[in-house]
């Protein structure tokens, strides 16, 4: 049995991944911030190196406008499938670092979970697949032809590769895109995703006040940039959840019968949910059934709001300025630039008198892309899971957007599969992210029995 | 002329008093912060010290449940008046103090302005009261019976003091409660003040994700503080600006047809405003003149909001909670309880679904007031400006609080003289707070001509 070799290879090979797996999540390669551009880059080299170790002759480094991307291709077997995998070596930011128990940077495994920024996303769920390919080529059971691309800016929006994409597209040609940068709906629930939404993101600042004002003496007279930030942000939503910005909704693929139907059925749990969030599952559009508002509907939140003063007691002053951070999820059909310039527009109609509205940031991700339910490689996929799992693994929408995976589909005339190993209790983008190391071993175990079938 | 002796004696002591004002300001008493609060009590040592060597033989702390109270007491001549000088020690927050030239407690006399924390508010609006006394004292003038209350919790709701002082209603009995709290309309415009606004503080907070949610995973379903809380603000004003908040006007004290006619021939430049502050007079309610806006009428403001990720970039989650500071400015006539209690009531009966608000923090301080324009000390101190400034002094109601000036009046029976000699440009409550020396001098000469014709 594959998956009884694969099992205990890892199983003997243990320490040695685990210490190689240390070494990849020390690099702070936070992409999002300029002071740790030189980790990236080293980052980026060390997997460089560890793929020429494993096997990849011509691992490299290819350029773009932003940060480099690993690339690496091994020959496989005429007539055998072409396998383009795709991972990310930058991270999020690990703010607020306080409320790390350990170092966002010094990688520990403790109770079985490795505890680091990076430790599922997207690190951990890259590794194992280089693990795997490590394992078929030492056992010479690679027949596929396979493609390696790891980026270095997902967490901010993929500008490099997908600015340089269409020039590696003879490079990139392949017939499957082999994605593991996604989650599980639980521990026993293997999961195969259908569909990921698109992502813009814009920052909006108000401003006016040449400092912060004083509150008796102004306030009635000068207007508040903390209290009209609010009051435009408000603007974006009507009372039942619905976005309220003209023109945002254009294009939103139409749900079918089929998936609607399929979207009721999809298992989700209430109660379940708000033991592991906190909150029950009321955001959104009301009246949707939970997997359309998270999958095939579009969505704008605010991921951070800031202005004034914020220490205990009472400081009573109108705000100089204040700040927020949006993005919004895209559904399948909607163009990211026409949804950005909408939302951009409608903050400027509303923008309060006497108060300048300055959009400080503003960045348009990949469109959402939603697959066919009956493609091949899902039922390879499904094959492999069900021998691991010995259930029928669960198809759904994902929320989350992986902003690179509709270009680079595009690009490389190759179907998309995604299926992955996070849960929930990974807490990736929050602090304290981890990855268990039994996940990470079931994603080595999936990859390897995947690819050794080719 | 009185007036030129007091500008010789001023000038003669110059360096002595700017350098006892230093050692005053050096005092970091913020009493919004607790590890502050030795600092205040230092500071309310060295002024019962000062006050003593000054001619206040009996210048002694007042224990209250808060800080101390500075308080001294010296008998005048029999049928002389009773005046009851108030004043704060305590200081605002200095954050963020990255925005300071100079540090807030190393006082810098510079350009002819004093640079520190408190060089107006109020240490220097009090320092030179104290020093007009002192002159008036040495050279036998003060023939007047002067009680002097200096607290040290202004900046945060005069707890202590409002709690003590119907304690000490007799050492207090008065007939003018003599406060220079207060700025002027510019620096060749002598102004008197009416009326406060009254205050009241509340910090609401919106949580429910058990930690920062990730917003591709979550967005649509997860209930979004920092969305949610900018919604709920939003509620609080009707698009014209009017509060809409149930009950929050009960009690407002009408508009006289005279005080309505006085707000519109108050002096006031839109374009000189916007230049000192940045913004145009556009907040508040709409439709009302600037000085109904300012001193007849309450406003609620948000004094910060916090909430989620503010760093450069994008990090795309659903923030675990979003806090939010609000103060409230009372006219005349309404109850501070009332109001905080409808406030509160509204919050939470617009409170999202899924998401728990908690009320942090929240404080009842002074009611508003309005005085008479007829009053006999108004007549006095409109004479002994027009002596300084060659022109006749400005009426105006102050927009302002503090909190304690409603229930001293009510205590000490006293009637209430505001007149101070703070400007604009003096930066009160923001970093770079500072007082020109010569608005200071102006102050001691003010205080001086108006107690010696007592």
């Amino acid at each position: 049995m594959n998956l009884d070799r694969f099992s205990s290879s890892f199983d003997q090979n243990r320490d040695r991944i685990v210490s190689q797996w240390m070494e990849l999540l020390a690099f702070p390669s936070i992409s999002t911030e300029p002071a740790h551009h030189r980790d990236c880059l080293a980052c980026a080299e060390w997997l460089v190196r560890h793929l020429h170790s494993i096997g990849f002759d011509n691992a490299r480094l290819l350029q773009t406008p932003g940060k480099p991307v690993v690339f690496a291709e091994r020959p496989g077997r005429p007539g055998k499938p072409v396998v383009l995998f795709y991972g990310h070596y930058d991270v999020q930011p690990v703010d607020p670092v306080s409320e790390w128990r350990t170092p966002p940077f010094t990688p520990t495994l403790l109770d079985g979970r490795m505890r680091a920024r990076g430790a599922q996303d997207n690190k951990g769920q890259h590794f194992y697949a280089l693990k795997a390919l490590e394992t078929l080529i030492r056992d010479d059971r690679l027949q596929a032809t396979v493609k390696i691309i790891i980026e270095g800016e997902e967490e901010c929006g993929s500008h490099g590769i997908s600015a340089t994409m269409t020039e590696w597209r003879e490079r990139l040609q392949a017939d499957l895109l082999l994605i593991t940068d996604i989650a599980m709906d639980g521990p026993r629930t293997p999961t195969i995703t259908m569909g990921l939404r698109g992502l813009i993101h814009l920052t909006a600042e108000l401003s006016g006040p040449l400092r912060d004002l004083h509150s008796g003496a102004h306030g009635g007279v000068a207007p508040n940039p903390a209290l009209e930030l609010p009051r435009l942000l408000a603007t974006l939503h009507a009372r039942d959840g619905v976005i309220a910005v003209p023109g945002f909704y254009d294009g939103v693929q139409p749900i079918s019968p089929e998936e609607k139907v399929l979207a009721l059925s999809m298992p989700f749990d209430p109660e379940l949910y708000r033991r592991q969030t906190g909150v029950p599952p009321t955001g959104g559009e009301r009246g949707r059934p939970v997997a359309e508002r998270l999958g095939l509907r579009p969505c704008i939140d605010v991921n951070g709001i800031h202005a004034g003063f914020d220490g205990p007691g009472v400081k009573t002053i109108i705000p100089a300025k204040a700040r927020a951070k949006l993005t919004a999820r895209l559904a399948a059909g909607q163009d990211p630039a026409l949804c950005l310039a909408a939302l951009e527009a409608h903050l400027r109609q509303h923008a309060p008198e006497g108060l300048t509205l300055t959009i400080v940031e503003k960045g348009v991700g990949g469109p959402g892309f939603r697959l066919s339910p009956q493609s091949e490689w899902i039922a390879r996929a499904a094959a492999t899971l069900r021998g691991m799992y010995n259930t029928e693994p669960t198809r759904r929408w994902e929320g989350a957007s992986i902003p690179v995976i509709a270009g680079l589909a595009r690009v490389s005339g190759a179907e998309p599969l995604l299926v992955g190993f996070g849960l929930e209790e990974d807490s990736i983008h929050a602090p304290n992210e981890s990855f268990a190391l039994e996940q990470f071993r079931n994603g080595y175990l999936y990859v390897a029995s995947l690819l050794a079938g080719l």
